[in-house]
């Protein structure tokens, strides 16, 4: 397949930087290869955080990850000397509450059954929504005689399914039963990453943990995070930006660049993470950036 | 599409009966919606087994089930009154030990990790398998700080996946470990079926279960149990009778009639448990029994 988009264009000089920069209010950040390698800041980045700051460009950090409340992972950017609040982070944790309760108009009288961390359910109580599982449903083992005691509970309003290090059998079967033959039950993936990078190398993530339900009940989950459009549409009926002068900076092309295409807005591609400049001009690729930059460190050279 | 299969044809009279067992030898029977309902025998059952032993057949017994031994199973045969014994029955577990020894020629030196319930464990050690897992690493629970413990273990020759209702995420954890990037280790499914019949409905089954691995993998298991090739390759590996005189009765066209037609042997559908006469002679339908009977309790009309 030969892509219809137009040949990304690569930012070099000081002038191509001063002019790209003009043209937008608001950064979409990725974080891991954008701003980071693990736990290392990549070189520049945060002389350019404070420059664009300082000539009043807004900068959000989006992140797939849902196992962490937006104020913990203000702590990470602390951590990291990245200045950042709450309202700087928009992860997927916080987009499914957001969903829920601005897009979905989440009755007030159900609760969300929730596969996932403390990220999820505090990000969902925030939003004012009730939640059971989770915690709750950690090390609850179960036998075969136990079958019998599953029981529907008509208050489950949602399922959301996000990575879950203490994910059970027990879990699986509730939230089989409270989407089976439901199809008016939303079923939400906070994101559907096959693995989950953790501190030692990637392991099965929040899109590979909730195969199980997708296999067994035949039904397809509603996936809020990049690349999927849901996150983007959540962004703007939170923020209220303006697409035309809002950019996505990413490394990957198959998450960050396709985020910003399916929400058409423009792209910056870094070089400092997983895709490269010879992939993005590939006449095959059928994702392309709007622009190219060796890092976002580079517009340092500004201040 | 149009099956290219002749239409099956419905044995109705006693001489058609008869004429049907002349043919065969040895008889393949699923077991549930074929000899009994849950916990009821199905009329004519018990006499058209008597019956058909005493005139020289072999029934063998073909449960996709992992969860029990076949020493197990025969309890639950003796429960019903259907008299059975080891020989008798060929499970899904049984066939990965089969498979593993006769086919793989798995090496002495090696361990099999376990996704899975005693039923595999027990079977893989009666063919001189040594196993890790299963229910060595029940209620192992982790946190985001052990990723870091999770080592390779070289000792693992292959990762067998069953159904486990004590499934955890430091069991997916490491058999990811074992298979990822090594493609030389086998990955086997005891069956792939979306859902379990529980005691009280059906939850996700062991296809399920084996889903987060498919998806952060990217690799496609080999898959033992009906209607694949691989448990039928096994049968005729152990029991050596003639494909030519063997039949596959069962009562669903999607894994029963589909087995025995992958295999190339001649099939009997039942009318006492899925699939329904009118599925079984659509034109459009492409997997079609030799044979349609109303019931396997009808043979009893000939004692």
């Amino acid at each position: 397949m030969i892509s219809s988009a137009p040949t990304p264009k690569k930012l070099t000089s000081i002038e191509e930087y001063k002019a790209f920069l003009d043209k937008y209010d608001t950064f979409l950040l990725d974080c891991d290869g954008v701003l980071w390698h693990s736990n290392t800041v990549i070189d520049g980045v945060l002389e350019t955080v404070k420059f664009l700051r300082e000539n009043g460009k807004r900068l959000v950090f989006v992140t797939n990850n849902s196992t962490l409340s937006r104020p913990n992972y203000v702590k990470k950017f602390e951590r990291l000397g990245i200045q950042a609040t709450e309202k700087d982070i928009f992860s997927s944790a916080f987009a499914t509450a957001v969903y829920l309760r601005n897009i979905l108009n989440f009755p007030k009288d159900k609760r969300v059954y929730v596969i996932g961390e403390s990220g999820i359910v505090d990000e969902l109580k925030e939003v004012g929504i009730e939640t059971t599982g989770s915690s709750d449903d950690n090390g609850v083992t179960m036998t075969h005689a136990d079958f019998g005691t599953i029981e529907d509970d008509p208050t489950i309003g949602a399922v959301v399914s996000g990575f879950d290090i203490n994910l059970n059998y027990s879990k699986l079967a509730k939230a089989f039963k409270y989407l089976h033959n439901k199809d008016d039950v939303p079923f939400i993936l906070t994101n559907d990453d096959a693995t989950f990078p953790s501190i030692s190398g990637h392991y099965p993530g929040t899109g590979a943990l909730a195969q199980p339900l997708v296999f067994a009940l035949g039904r397809q989950p509603l996936v809020m995070g990049k690349p999927n459009k849901p996150m983007l549409d959540c962004f703007f009926s939170n923020y209220h930006t303006d697409p035309a002068r809002t950019c996505m900076v990413g490394d990957r092309l198959d998450t960050d660049i396709d985020f910003g295409a399916q929400g058409n807005i423009d792209t910056l591609m870094v070089l400092t993470g997983v895709s490269t400049e010879k992939e993005a001009l590939d006449p095959e690729q059928p994702i392309k950036p709007t622009y190219i930059i060796q890092s976002f460190g580079e517009f340092a050279k500004l201040a």
